[in-house]
């Protein structure tokens, strides 16, 4: 049985809607789809404002209760007869998320079980036969097939097979 | 730079001592050395008590304050300088022990950052040269190099190349 590793942040979770309303909700500005595209939340905010995302993504409850991107529950339950499915989250950087993600993965992915779970500082341990995800960083020591998962903020970037959303993931790997 | 995969409990941090002694405080009985040879604790204990160790391992602050390998800090120290470490625990099966370790890692090895740490349900995702680990299960998809820490639960297992303590760890890798 081929495996798989599948990311969290923006390709399974959308933490972006939920930064970007605390960020208006602190500075009563709010991010145009245009100003994130090619960029992530902490280059598209003033340099000032860097940490400002980071405390919002270690806060306690930030990724408890994210939205889940469309289709992803069905398509990962159809994968997850194929495929060995892990949920590989590079979260190391904010510990308090750890506990959070868990208790989301519970919520919304309940067929899958803990031992399909793995929480990291760095992917480059990591090696399955393909690898979702929407960072290239994350593609760098990777030796299985790269799947980018798409979004605003990688969208400048060529030389991937990329995956559009779970629909089409589905087409792709089903 | 070559990469090594650590294990951390019975490998560089002692839970049994503090297990034993908790058994000790709630039943009246602590296992002798022998008892626990050839078994892992849960096995060492009648079988209606099995629940109980698995209730300690999830216990907060069980792992937080667990003693040290001796020798360990001074060679992953030195190992750290010419390997890639990552430090890799099959932890999810107590969530409650993830804040733990983390703390844990960062009071003991302070010269490892975030980047260096994996928690994951199952090791069969990760890929070093090297694998440190004194259970066999881990190894089983594991392509690189499997080095058996000896233990008093793996005593009886053959056809491993074995790491006896951190001492001859150094002399193997350094």
């Amino acid at each position: 049985m081929p495996s798989i590793a599948i990311d969290m942040d923006e390709t399974i979770a959308d933490p972006i809607t939920k930064a970007r309303s605390w960020y208006y909700r602190d500075y009563g500005t709010i991010f145009s789809e245009d100003q994130l595209r090619g960029k992530s939340l902490s280059e598209a905010v003033p340099p000032e404002h860097k940490g400002i995302i980071h405390q919002y993504l270690n806060t306690p409850g930030f990724f408890r209760d994210l939205p889940v991107y469309p289709d992803a529950q069905r398509v990962i339950a159809e994968l997850n007869k194929k495929y060995k499915v892990y949920i590989v989250s590079a979260a190391m950087e904010f510990p308090n998320s750890l506990m959070d993600k868990i208790s989301w993965l519970q919520d919304n992915f309940p067929f899958l079980t803990w031992r399909q779970y793995c929480l990291c500082g760095d992917k480059s341990l990591v090696q399955t036969d393909y690898m979702i995800d929407d960072l290239i960083r994350n593609f760098q020591f990777f030796k299985g097939k790269p799947l980018l998962f798409t979004g605003p903020h990688n969208i400048h970037i060529e030389g991937y097979d990329r995956i559009l959303n779970w629909e089409d993931a589905a087409a792709r790997l089903l």
